[in-house]
């Protein structure tokens, strides 16, 4: 069986030492294993990042560019291959994989503008005949820590930038679906990069361990769950490093009475089972204003609801594919339940989902609840599963507390025609990515992504022009030339020290 | 005996419960009692300040930069004042005063930019008739907590532009020199700035503790020692705030043999000794480069040293004045001493100024160490007093070297004619803030201030472009109109819900 | 009689060879005289801001700041006298001329961040070791030549930012109403700017045409009517001079069926008849989307127009003034005479006036005329008096149609609800400046004023970030310095050419 | 004999009605012949370029950008190619023509991150609950016209960021080597751009004027001879359009006593003699300050001349080729016998080159002229072609003075190891490019090139940053909602116009 191992100075290699199960998450079948990296090897990524940082760091930023449009052509060639990797090991279908890679390759297209993005800012004469000015220098070696969810996408958000900006990295991938992260990385080799600019190595706690307290390592970024995120933003600073750490979210859409509400439906399908809800933008909790608009959301989507399909992920006419894990699916199943048992209608039941030839896969089926209440479980927390649930208010205000209270502050949107209640709602909502009639407002690449409140730790959003401020750090310099010396030919002959 | 209290919503006033003795370090006798809050006292001050949010976050930018227009001016009017309640406090002359109230008032200036400086960026069709746009909306209240050395200016890097941004502010200045601070504050409520936006509270631990925790309190600046900045960094992040915290420093200047050596020294002689060094930007080494250019150096210094003149605030002759504290002073002569002891040649030796009519001041006179070497407890730790080391290199790589490997990377210098020896410096030196023949590269308010390694715990830096960032969070918001039936006349009467 | 005469290199004074009549137009009376240029009065002028020139490109940005800092802290000092100066001779009421001026201060606040607007790119490495950065140099001597239906408010758009940008400046106000212009000009030398830095002629054609030929003068910005503008844009740049010369326009507001429409009619009161609608961003031309819109919008016009009152300038219970001539009045009254001769029906007619106390005054009453159409000889011109005329189409596309195809393209302004089309209107509209449910879309002196079509002659906009571009020419310099010689010890000796 | 036609609406086409001779410079001989178009096959292509806008304008930049990643990838696979091409027609040796192709491919990279660089301001609250943001819209069709020297980087610095921006193009290149620019044309078509978005046209003053006349063309981008340039800025803005022209040079090189000679003779190599001195950059004056450094100059110089290789395109040990025409050659050689009868001393003579198997070629070899004065004609024009002039003065004032008494401000450079020297060069000269040490400080694409005085006429200067804003233009939307209606629940029901 085939051993996914990591890439260290521009080899790919199996340390051998400890492993874990890679599933088919469509068929609950071991197809792969995966190595782990001990605390040495880790080590070894690290050191091979130093050792080709002061060269990488000199190499001029156009340069730097080159390779990265080199690397876009690349992942545009292999897409195919990459997206099936995806579907192989996450499950998620080869159009949502496809849409996963684009969204990362479009990331690299930012990260190939790097000469423009880097400008300091020169100030002429802040004093007479002194001038100043900044540099954005990078910080060195830099870790990644990526989820399961988004094994292209997420790390194409951190290190093309970072990279691009002059460091060097090591990145720690989800070891669910360690494949295309590695393939991925393989191509960015290929395109010209130097060997020990870029390193993968899989693994579990230790190798994250190595990576947050080991001092030649500059700073940390991170996604995954909140309570992950906050010990790695805490560990990562106590150990001296600059830190982004994103966590979980709990994105609602409202829903107003003057919505297209055909429109609305359309966009919470996806919103909502895209990818099997396994996504930290994913739109869970459909607030309706009125029992109208309630009604009236909850008939059409049902209505809607009855095309979805589920399924194997080569198989492009399924809408969303099974669950991570055995466990998760679990999970998932017993938040519907709870929700059940406290009172919330199931409009659509996904807990049993017949995928005929994929008996033993972890599927979920898309799941519709009514009547919601802010006090059950399956609220408060994030499910990460195809489901979505529909709370009932009276006003627009009441449905701004309900999305202000919570813990997350990630995504939100709204469905109105209205400008006026659109701008209200983008004004003042505590949520960091808004939509206006959007319903995953995911920021585009040239952009900035982060939630607020418990979503995101750290001063600075990811990707986008935040990720030139996080992978830099300002130096400013102040100059001023002694006297004329030279020019005005007195001293051509400079003092010496003689 | 007077003693000094809080501004919170507008009204100044002593709590009661506990003071401690403000001296006039010139004369050593305790001349005011400052009030030390008590908790509720400080929450009382943070309520206040999120009271004022709501209304003060709406306000438009324009209109609070008019705000800053007016203080400038009042602090411009009010300048001799200042100074004074300064140097009584502090000791520092009053031209230094005035330098400091500059520098000050240039971060007013800056503020009053804040319309254009709060600009989001705009994206049309980020796909088709999708826009998205980001917001940079103010945090909420913010926290300041700033040293004794600069008690008018440090303040003024960080409440103009956190106000200016939107954010309300509880200000916890020095317990050692707050008169000042307080003055200029009332200014600021002048100047017409609603109750409760600008709060002061003095105290010691117990204010500082409860800044850091209470969680009303969304960011927090901090300004002091190394360790300090530490505790105030991990606790304020901790507990979910934002803080970037400035520490302590050892700012190096490299003098290469072809530097205009007249130039240097009338440099040196103001960046080491103004306000008795007890700057985080003091220039406390010369690193000398060749043994011809240590001789010239030191022989050039040791005679402009002679001229340096010890003394009172008020008397404007004085190049500088007393260290803060008795203890203090102890220190620094310890250091002298130590260094001495450890092979230091004492050049100059400013351990017993004479400083007629003053006797009990805390006085130490301008100090001239040669022979200085890195292991050396005064080379190692920061002194913060009027003492100048020298430290004879023989390469330029060999200085550099030095400064890299010193905890601290705040300020440096180097004193050159030669265009390439300047840029290879400036490029790689580990060091946040550079001079080119310039002591103290403090930069200009429209730059931002903040060192590198352990002499700044946070990933944005002072005052400046930075501030902004920091006394914000980034909003996306992405938006697309769902149908043209309004514009097209299909539906003037918007579906209704009934 | 008081004569009002120039300001060079510091003082003013009256040439005496020709002067011309200044009006109080609400008395019909010749209360003061203007003297006129003679072609050396203006060079003098030239000369002596050419002289002025080297030493005020060399102030730091940050000095040339503070002079515009005090200069704001006087405009408002004197608001009262500036305000009766501009009532005098322009005939606006003092609440309408206190809006201008207060929309002129807002240009000396913009001036004020002059530092931070400065700022060039810098890269570094742009090539190995090759740095690279833009500077934003001032272009020397500068001229404006404004109207006279903003005395205050256009120049202030002007020399602010000139001055700011470290250019020299001669300007050439309107001769009709000049007390004002020049009183604000003596303003600014009195906040501290050396003489010859900014220098103020009047006078007609000659004046002018000494401006557009000195090749000393490097660049004119002007405000007028179109057909001047193209004059002075032709003749400025035949002679080697950057020029943007703004003229006419014709703003429309479509008036959707989803409108709030008391709103709409509020809004349109104050953008119509405002300063008796002589202003290039006056809404003159009101498009209702259907006949029901049309219907309701006439009539809730009709009956507010009846409070309207005009008046003199003194009284600031009226809502507008005279026009500024016996002619113009007559102008605008054959306007309204000749659209109701086409057809078009006078709702409100105020061709008679009745204005007690005096009947001597140059006024025209608000006027409404509906049922206007594109051929009528008052919708193709640009009227410049309190006259609203209302075009009724079928469709907003329709409405659109008709605004693209004017030939001005200055502002314009939907009044909707319904964000699809408020969308779609400031997407494809052709005109620079578009409100939305924003009657007079006049960008803050933060963002810039410009027409598109015949409304503006040049590249780049009035005031704000493009008034940098304006007034400075980009410079780029790329360095390399050549061997490591003085730093790695070689020579520091340099060779010398004996 | 193959014919060079022209590219509309996707189409290669010979016209038929015009042609000319197209020679290989190297040897003399017509090689190819070029279409001229007529007028009506001008009028083709804009009528393409216009009915190709509306939808191009819509695309959104991120698909825009897309083609020009494509673009990138076909020029880099294509590159020897186009360089044969370029050598064929142009004569310049096939390295050189790399070099060309390579500054022209960062063109398009800059391009490709349009996205980022068409971002507007947007401001929150410009008013109470009142938005105001900016849009750089395209400005329709824009025109290039292009010169010999550089057929394939010209254009690229003016197409891919004027279609980037969404405007569509009429390009009108050199009719003496049209060969690689439709070949590079062709490959942006292969890319995937929509036809008619970029159009060819090959023809002389008839398809000129057309661009120039032609109300749909809203732009026009030209580079060529001062006197031309002049003609078009003045034609084009009388037509109403938006013009930047750039024209001629004369460039200095300051070498100063402190220089490291060799390295700035080694410079002075490839910058005076590189494509036969027929670059607007090329370094064509040396300033020697003082007799010593003039001395050791022309005699280093001198010595490095020796080794200069003149020959055909093909063969990559030339140093350079041909000049471009006979007519040219005769032209240039006039230059230099006129320069050594007013007293100039030819120290290296290239009138008379022996280029074996070349004898027909119109080639002058690399020619030194000493002690030039500046009434010498060959000092006062631009001569283009491999003759570097050396003039000799006392001090680095008079060599300052020289160069802005000089008709021409395009590049300049100084050699020196001094800051100070730099930097007051640098600060001063009234040039547009300056280099330190880089003797052709021609702008990285993501800069801008612009030269000062007659060498440009135009506000904004081609390529980098100010492409954007040359090939848009800004509109400035306010924006405010006008009630709570529908927020507040009041009016779900829009009222409507019954």
């Amino acid at each position: 069986m085939n051993t996914i191992g990591h890439l260290i100075n521009g080899k790919t290699f199996v340390e051998g030492s400890q492993s874990q199960d890679v599933f088919n998450p469509a068929t609950g079948e071991v197809t792969k294993k995966v190595d782990l990296a001990s605390k040495s090897t880790v080590e070894e990524a690290i050191a091979s990042a130093q050792a080709a940082y002061p060269a990488w760091r000199n190499t001029p930023p156009m340069k730097r560019a080159r390779i990265m449009f080199k690397f876009k052509q690349l992942l545009e060639e292999n897409a195919d291959k990459i997206c099936e990797l995806v579907g192989e090991e996450h499950g998620k279908i080869v159009h949502d994989a496809a849409g996963e890679l684009q969204r990362g390759i479009e990331n690299v297209e930012y990260a190939c503008g790097i000469p423009e993005l880097l400008k300091g800012e020169h100030s002429k004469n802040v004093g007479p005949n002194i001038d100043s000015w900044s540099e954005f220098q990078p910080l060195g070696v830099v870790a990644g820590i990526t989820p399961f969810n988004f094994p292209v996408m997420v790390p194409l958000w951190m290190y093309p930038m970072a990279i691009a900006c002059g460091n060097t990295f090591v990145l720690k991938p989800s070891e669910r679906d360690p494949s295309s992260t590695l393939f991925v990385a393989q191509l960015l080799q290929e395109a010209g990069l130097p060997e020990g600019v870029f390193n993968v190595v899989n693994g579990g706690k230790e190798a994250v361990d190595t990576l947050l307290t080991d001092e030649r390592v500059k700073a940390v970024s991170f996604v995954g769950s909140t309570p992950i995120a906050e010990y790695i933003y805490s560990t990562a600073n106590a150990n001296g490093k600059r830190c982004q750490a994103l966590g979980g979210a709990k994105n609602h859409a409202i829903v107003m009475p003057d919505a297209d509400m055909d429109n609305a439906v359309n966009q919470l399908l996806g919103a909502a089972f895209g990818s099997s809800g396994e996504r930290c933008m994913a739109l869970s909790v459909a607030v309706a204003v009125g029992d109208a608009a309630a009604d009236q959301l909850v008939s059409k989507m049902k209505e809607a609801m009855v095309s979805l399909k589920v399924g194997n992920h080569s198989d492009k006419s399924n809408d969303f594919g099974p669950v991570i894990t055995c466990a998760h699916k679990d999970k998932v199943v017993g938040y519907i339940d709870s929700a059940e048992e406290n009172g919330a209608e199931v409009v659509v039941d996904g807990r049993n989902p017949q995928v005929s030839g994929y008996e033993n896969g972890f599927f979920v089926g898309g799941t519709l609840l009514d009547r919601v209440t802010p006090d059950m479980l399956s609220y408060k927390e994030e499910i990460f599963g195809p489901v979505l649930q529909v709370v009932r208010v009276k006003t627009m205000q009441e449905a701004m507390d309900l999305i202000d209270a919570h813990e997350y502050g990630n995504g939100t949107c709204i469905f109105t025609r209205d400008g006026e209640a659109a701008r209200y709602f983008s004004d003042n909502i505590q949520v960091g990515m808004v939509g206006i009639n959007v319903p995953l407002p995911v920021p585009v690449a040239y952009h900035s992504f982060g939630g607020w409140k418990r979503s995101l730790f750290g001063d600075l959003h990811a990707y986008g022009p935040d990720a030139v401020r996080f992978y830099t750090k300002r130096k400013t310099i102040t100059q001023r030339w002694p006297s004329a010396g030279v020019r005005e030919g007195i001293e051509f002959s400079m003092p010496t020290m003689k």
